[in-house]
């Protein structure tokens, strides 16, 4: 592309303070599951969180895995259970979410970003008792809640220079592994690891006020505007359980929360470097 | 059980030394994958394990996983194939493998551990890119032979006071992961980790002189008489290979290898407490 | 003698945790003079405090002379006078009495300590000004009470990793020595190191709730326990003063003092390893 | 300026890897004293170095101050006399120098920064000692040639987060000041500070094969390039002084020098982001 | 000279407690600018400053400049203009005095110090924004009030073992220098600093209670006694704005304010080396 | 005593660099047990030693004991017996010796500096096995050359602080105390701790080169002076052992041996604070 020095200097003068905001500072990204079936889509995530390091920013990474997990549970015959929405977990079940959430996909984000040379390691909820959980409901089996976050491996991680890459399982006090809403767990992570900012990569480009009306849409809000919002009811139902981790995350000290579209290539980048960014930035004020 | 003054005193002089020798030194224990199939085997290796860290030594675990995968596999219907001992191993194996191994084993193991009051982490190869390997042979597919050992982040996990739990799988240059034999591998990570003493767990009492000849046993030989006794053919087949890793490792610089009956309870501390111990103990000179 | 494994894991898994309680922790060791006129008991008492650095235990030793000051004050013709159980001491009793202590005694426990592979200095009350006095009463000549322990040389002498080998002798603003309770010394110092544990060694079992009733013999007991003996008037006279320094050392802080008998080899060691020990322990509740 | 999200991903792409060079790294900007006579032109490279300190470089500025001397001479009627070139420089012109560039245009620019928000402090060859000189030839007056490079002041000052803003004089053994030539002390003190890349801005676009035609200009040339043109005589009689200076830091361990025209608002950052730049890099090979 | 024992010993017993006052403590010495223009009187301040680093002091020296600026003013052809005794400054009679105190004089001492061996830095208020002001009265010019004193420049040149020689100008927000009384900023700079004393050299003795009359010469006062002679009007007029710059100081926490006679050879060190000393000291209580 | 302020000045300025050239130096003193008799030379000795310690200066104190231990042995009835100048040292003689060394003339000095405010620890050679000793000649019983010096609790009594006192028994490997000459043993010592300047204060002016003749006085004279007057036969009989020690102290490293009359009041600082001092220095080269 020809691009005039002009049009190099307005980006960079544009982007350069943001980028300072976050320098020395530590971010959460949070990508579901489904991202890491592209190949595309895993490189473009792993140059911004290269780009990222390299302005000096500690990054925090936490994956999901829904898409892959179904995929596994299918290939063993197990039909899934919902009570209310949320999954039943029984003890086979819950050995094939560990082992797909860890020994796959955490595994491989892991060799891939070392591979693209950005140090990396794996963690998940059971590593120094980082995730602490009790049951959420005997009838859902191996479903839990967070009680407490300890950031020791996290931050041990970062301090070795390594990116944490998260598989947001939990353990409780007897050793047993539980399921757990990664959502919720990004956000609990932000929140205990003191972060500025949050990215939470989805799919639909971030939130209106009027529901599927694109002049609706919401660049910049904050804890106020998200609350009024919700009572409005103009939140999508997919949306809903976003919110209150957010809301959750912004009142436990996050600077910002931005809720992007993962499906853009550049998506943090993209979201960074501009005063506007791409999606919906949720402030404390 | 009632014993004398006489008889507490004369274990203490007699264990204290040998304690005294690993006191804020580092040491691995390499275990099969059988171990952890019994809960009352995991207890006493763990309670072991806290043991020696109350002693102010640091402790490195390394785990296989033989049974458990062989078990994975037969439930996908995949029959084991082998090359002149060596396990062909496609891309469905391997991914079977690292699920299992990393998932699964490694998973349960930090979670006893963390449970029972040991702070533990767990980590594989690609963590880091900590084990890199090369492919072996073609023929043998995602099989690999390690080429370097990038020792930070089980250095950095001691750092943080936390019993790395290493699952032996490897990784190449692209991100590709890879089987490795756990007890090769375990050899390069004492030599890299500059280990004072080895313990290796196996399902034997350890080396004999003459096969089957119980008075043949051998509590404490050194480099030399290992070589001879390879050269004589008095070692059983299943043991060349483990000789090769215990040659390499002490040659490398691990001042002892101890090789040494797992099945045993507290096989590491009795073998640690005593001149003679109960095990192989192979030294450098 | 030959021990079977069994012992030796019962032996160890019953002494490890205790071991592991004092290690990294600092312990207060008082020993009257006369144990040192037996080798014998001074190698033992020597080992095991070998023993006790080697599993990471801080440990100042604290000693008497009684029995040889008396030796030496007959050789000089001098006659003892006592006041109330008060030897009076004047300025030549004070004299000698110093030069025995210091040039004599602790000198020589320093030299044992160092020629055994433990590194050891010797201070006194004037060293740092670290025990400073007032008199006691003027009848009585050069007999101090301690007014404040000044630690500095101690823990300066600990963090060069040497044994503080004491001479409880204390000294005034002046500069003028004066004879001290041994007894009283070590309880003021071990709540001014703040120790986790004071071993006080004599020449008794430990406490009974019956004088001369072997059956009523008092393992375990607490600053409650003790005051209610005490007010029963079931101790010896001999023992009182003793009660009043540990009672001063348990609400000073020190987790728990351990009245033994110094004549048993290796004393210490077989009063730690064990649940119940071979003299009286008094904790705190 | 509207611009597209595919623009700007292409230059912050672009621009990152370069930034991240630098990251962390010492870099000297050179500027003649002509610059700061323009508010914007001042301006504008403020806000460059600041951009350069939000990336983690650490940037140290030489300026001259020509112009302003001439002006300062006209003022005290003093004419201009010149040996080969080389300024004749009595006690007066020594003392109006010194004023002029140290109490004038030094003091302005560290003023200008701070106001700016990057904090800055003025040096000059007398702080510390820090460039030491002997004078060049006796009929020049009080011109000198620097003997040695004393980092020390500069060092403490990055070291504190400032900017160090040097004016070029140097001083000898007796603490007599002298007048230097500022191309040169730039290029010493870029050799002894060790700085990765040196800025040396002037008003020429930066170096030509032939001179004058548009279409021979040399975006990246090296040493033996430079010495090939220099050979050639294919270089302005300008431009002379400044090669050897820069030939001297590239020798000296400087990894590349840009020669860019300071005219241009954002020189630098131009300079930087790009794989071209807008001037001429000099490299090691 | 010659010089008895008993004399040499009388002077250093009674020097060495005072001079071990200062060991490894910060004070701060104020000269005018006069004293400068002496050869001598600067070499013997440069040999007491050397003589009091050697003892362990920490020296800072802040210097004025005002007869060199008035000549140089003259030159210009400007006249003098004072509203109520202070000097209106112009922005070209600023520029002239900044380029007089940092260009030459401050220049010239940093100089001198670093021919002598003793390390110095030239700073003023620029630096670092050190010295922040707001105009006084519009009426005045560029005649400023010390607002805050941010201490870091002068903090960071002692931590790397040289004397910061100040020269007392202020800058405003924006950037713009101003003119101050460089005997209040020095008590704004003893105050900051924390100073144990400040030597304020002018060239009169020191107090006195009855103006003019020698027996009324007072060595020792303190902040009461110097309120009282002040409300007794006994203090001359060049005095008042001095003494209200010392009563700051030392209600500020200055330990000590010596008002002694600069033109005295090595007036600082007599006033240090013996009790009462040359010139008036002002103590807290 | 009235003294001008030219007297104070020169008194000053002369011994200033004297003293700096000591600042954060070590020294050694050495003392003859007989200076100990006297308490105004005592309090002389401790006030120089505070007076050194103010400007900065490590005092290391070494001590003899002659004359008290004589006394003593003629107490308990024991004739000296000598072999050719050597005194035979029997069991008894030795802990005679020992207890009077340091139980009463160390832990004196001890207490003196304490009291006067100068912090002190008491050691002597069997701290640490701080002077290792060989037996010198079996005819004359516990008499040591010593083999080794461990300077470790003499560093760290510095390193917090403390004047080590420093009592000059040696220790063999066995643990077993030896008599050594004191002279020599600090000879050993000023080297092993690499002291700037050994004082050794003795009851005569210093050396002569004509003995019996004042004006023959030797203020400054090197190693090579030495060795000739030595061969020239020109020393003292008693002069011939410190002269050796003096020689291996300044061959060892030591800048310079000050042999001064510790009879005259202040004899350190004197021979400190002047070019020539009072005594005779042997320096270096």
């Amino acid at each position: 592309m020809d691009i005039s020095d002009n049009t190099r200097i307005s980006v960079l003068i544009e982007a350069l303070p943001h980028f300072h905001n976050v320098t020395g500072k530590r971010i959460l990204i949070k990508v579901g599951g489904e991202l890491f079936e592209s190949q595309e889509a895993t490189r473009t995530l792993v140059t911004d969180i290269a780009s990222l390091r390299a302005l000096g920013v500690q990054v925090v990474l936490v994956h999901g895995g829904g898409p892959q997990i179904t995929r596994m549970m299918e290939r063993f015959g197990k039909e899934p259970c919902f009570i209310e929405g949320q999954r039943v977990t029984d003890q086979e079940s819950l050995k094939l979410t560990a082992m797909v959430m860890i020994g796959d996909i955490n595994t491989s984000i892991v060799a891939a970003l070392n591979s693209y040379g950005t140090p990396a390691v794996g963690l998940n909820g059971t590593d120094g008792s980082m995730i602490e959980v009790v049951p959420r409901d005997a009838a859902l089996g191996f479903v839990g809640t967070v009680k407490h976050v300890n950031t020791r491996p996290i931050i041990s991680a970062l301090e070795s220079n390594y990116v944490p890459v998260i598989a947001g399982l939990g353990v409780d006090e007897s050793g047993q592994i539980y399921n757990i809403n990664a959502d919720t767990t990004a956000g609990k992570l932000a929140t205990a690891l003191e972060v500025k900012k949050w990215f939470l990569l989805t799919n639909v480009k971030g939130i209106y006020s009027e529901f599927g009306k694109e002049e609706s849409f919401i660049s910049v809000t904050d804890v106020v505007g998200l609350i009024k919002l919700r009572a409005q009811g103009s939140l999508s139902t997919g949306m809903i359980p976003k919110v209150e981790a957010i809301l959750g995350a912004v009142k436990g000290g996050v600077d910002s929360v931005h809720l992007i579209d993962g499906r853009i290539p550049h998506a943090i980048l993209l979201e960074l470097c501009s005063d506007n960014g791409i999606g919906t930035m949720i402030s404390k004020v």
